[in-house]
Parts: C-alpha cells; sequence; structure tokens
C-alpha cells in the first residue's frame, strides 16, 4: 500500500486530493534544506490545485471566495533538494456554517515530511465579511472529508 | 500607551521583543494584500533577529542550534503594502527541557495583523538529534518570559 | 564622502534616489550568500520606493502604468546576511518617447554588490498598449539624471 | 516546427536543454501576472536541472563550482497562472577560458514569455578565485552548443 492517498474507494477512507510537485533550488535556505515558511507555498498550491486547477481541468464548478483564517504545522523530517517529486495530501476534517478545516501530510513514498492543517473561511468579497457556505461547497467539500 | 511592547518594567509584562520590518512589494500576492505564507518569514526574521543579530551587536551570546518543530498562526486582518513599518513582537511562552514556545503579534501601533506561536527543539547539529537546553540558553530566554 | 548617493549638488552628478532595506533571512540560499535572483526583489522595491511611497509620503505625484522591458545585471560580490542595512541607489540614464532607462547599484558605504539596468515602458492598462510618457513624467524623471 | 527544442538532429541546430516547471500561485505578484523577478528563480531551476539533477538521473558527471556573473533579461508577453506547465530551453552560446554564456527562453507550445542570457563564471570554492574550465566541462557544454 504504497500510496494510501488514491485508495479512494476502501470504506471509511476519506478521498484525498493528491497535488504533486518539485522542490525548487530556491526552496532550500542557508541551512542546506527547504526552509520552514516555504512549507506553507506547498499547501498554498495544493489548495489552488484542488478548488480551482484541478476543476477547471475537469470541467466541475471551482471553490471561489475562501480566505485563510488559520494555520497549524508539525514538522517531521527536513525535506531536500532532489530530482523526484515531492506531494501533499489534502482532506477535509470539519465543515461548519461558514467555514472548514482542511487536513494536509506533505510527504512521497517514503516519509511524511509536515503534517499540516487550515481553517478556511467562506467569504463575500463585495460585502467585505463571511458568509454561509452554499450548498454546492458543501457537496464539494464533502467529496474530500 | 502606544507601544505596549516597550513597557518593560511593568510588573508582571513579559519583556517582547520588537523587530521591525517594511513588507516589500512581493510580499503582495494577487489578492491585493501580504499573501498568508510569507507571515511565516515576518516570523522567522523576528527570530533571527531576537536569538542572533541583537545579540550579536550588544556584543551578547547568540542563541544557536535550534529547529522549528511547529507554528500555529491566527490570521486577524489583511495586511497591505504601505510606506510605514511593521513590528513583530516575540516572547517566551514555555520552556521544557530541550524545548521552549514563542508567542508572536504581527502588529502596527493601531493593529494586529496575526498572533502566532512556535515551538522550538534544541539541537546538536553534529551528533542529530535534540539535546536538553543548556543553563545559558534558559537564561537568555526567560529574559523574555 | 561616506555617501556619495546624497551629494545631489554637485555639478555634473546626477541625484541618485536612495532606497535602504535589510537582507532577509529567507534571502539567504544554499551557498550561504544572497541568491543572485532576489536582487531583482531589490531592485523592484527601490523603483516602488522611488515612483510609490516617497511621493505618497512627500505629497508629490506618484509614477503609475510603468512596465520592466528588461534587466541587466552584473554581480559583483556575494552579500551577506548581516545587521547593517544595504542601499539600492537608482537614477534615470535615458529618456525615450514612451521608455526610459534606469541604472541601479546595490551597495553599502564599503562595498557594490551589484550594478543593474532596467527599460521601463510607459503601459496604457486599460487598452492595453505602450504610450508616450507624459510631461509630469517626464519632469519627474529628469530629476534624477 | 513547434517545438524546435526537441528537434536536436537538425544540422546546424543546437542541443537545447529543456526544463518543464509550474507557475506558483505565490509567483503572482497584485499585478495578476508572474512577477519579473520570478523569472530568474525559473532560469536558476532550469541551470540546476541541467547541471546537477538530470546528469544525476542520468549518470553523467555534474557540472559544480559555478557562478552567475551577469543575467540579461528581456520581457515579452506577461506570464499567467495556469494548470499548464510551462519551460526553459536551456543553450550555450559562448565559451572562454574560465566562463560561459547561456541563452534561454522561457515559453511554452504558443508563445515566448521572456528571452534572456547568463554568464556563468568557474569558480574555486576553496582558493575563492576563479578557474579555468576543465576539459570534461567543455565537453559537457558543447552538447548544447
Amino acid at each position: 500500500m504504497a500510496q494510501p492517498a488514491l485508495d479512494t474507494d476502501l470504506v471509511g477512507e476519506p478521498r484525498k486530493h493528491v497535488h504533486e510537485f518539485h522542490v525548487r533550488f530556491g526552496d532550500i535556505d542557508s541551512l542546506g534544506h527547504v526552509n520552514n515558511c516555504r512549507y506553507l507555498t506547498y499547501l498554498e498550491d495544493a489548495r489552488i490545485s484542488m478548488f480551482f486547477t484541478d476543476p477547471l481541468r475537469e470541467g466541475r464548478p471551482q471553490l471561489r471566495g475562501l480566505v485563510v483564517a488559520r494555520h497549524e504545522i508539525d514538522y517531521k523530517r527536513p525535506l531536500l533538494f532532489g530530482p523526484d517529486p515531492v506531494r501533499v495530501e489534502t482532506w477535509v476534517t470539519e465543515m461548519r456554517a461558514a467555514s472548514f478545516a482542511l487536513a494536509y501530510e506533505i510527504r512521497d513514498d517514503e516519509h511524511v515530511y509536515a503534517r499540516a492543517s487550515s481553517v478556511m473561511v467562506a467569504y463575500d468579497v463585495e460585502r467585505g465579511r463571511t458568509r454561509r457556505l452554499t450548498e454546492a461547497e458543501r457537496s464539494f467539500l464533502e467529496a474530500y472529508g
């Protein structure tokens, strides 16, 4: 079971979104491994891929009007520069009226480099205030939780 | 009381380290405010200033051999590009045998933009494992908590 | 003559814009000095300061609607992380109907770390095409060249 | 001839190194397209791929001990965030005793977003001075020029 993230048919296993990426040379800091700040960039790209780019490619509606309210991240192991891709696995752990929580693992087949979670808030940009999640958004998110 | 961070003589008030910085144009993302990932860079520079640069300037011993084990950050208000500096206030909230916790506010005189905390672990780089905090490190940190 | 950039009254010496900044820890790459890509960020912040922030602070009109068409940069000496500020000195070297050229030095009192130049093009964002520099823009720029 | 970079068998056409990458959301600045500074990061990753990662993957010797002395870059067209990869094509345009020049295009099948060139200098890190290119380095580079 090298890639549990892809076992989306197992009962009880949430479907995880998988975002593959390459570490850039510039992500490495003077200590020789990926700078701790850069991990959030990987999480951001995973969310963009999950909410915008993948739906766009698949002709599904995108998720828009969300803002980050909170991040937690635990660093498990230094991530180094290398030729092989790394991936972010993302899934939904909680849904409330106007917000939801995401969990992530930054990992490859062998190691978990970081575990993280975010609170995302539904936001009405025009009115400048939080709003309730729509039915369409809830059903989008339920597929991952 | 425009700058409470500097009121270090008040009984019961921990001394806070103050790191002033300027938002860079490149910190702003396509939504028009500082990208959420970039806040961790500000916290990093605050730690570097607290542990290395300020002690260097003042002829005090520096704090070395620390690694970030965990961050939590709550985003309170969008931070915009502007000519005035912003500051990170940092203080110590917990000390254990081999680790300690920092709390931070990213703020100016009017607003708090984010509150955050980190767990920092003492690390023996040569042996590649965690180590106990030294007496010198504990007394350095106690001044901020 | 520690700060030749400020000797704006010497005959024949162009007035230079001076933008002071601090190297961030995250600007340092795995080779231990400021990554070559990051120098362009310093030039960008110098332009923003020269065209937007300083005029804003001084109640002068800002320069808007400019895009970068070209950069050249020569790296002269590795730039290290340190407590002291570094500065970008910027001046105008050429003016044409719809574009102008900037020259820069990234330096401190002792060393020049890089010399660079940019071609900036006046752009009409609404019509999506280049435009002529206005008289106000030309007189703004002439003060620096 | 949509992809001239891959036509490596044509007589007189230099072999070009091709580095594919994805624009990150964080590469986009407040103007809505890839920030001009970030292009140098793409060039850097292309060089790392050409000199280190590809040779490592293919069991060929790597090119080490090179420093960037100069960049020139012309911005041709705004690069936007999107799901499709972009590529950097890189080739060698000049070889001297202790340095060489690279040319690049940042492009996809339809458009060229930027053209650039760099001067790379062979450097003896231990002695802290430039050095002559070795025969092995010259033959590595000749394959791309």
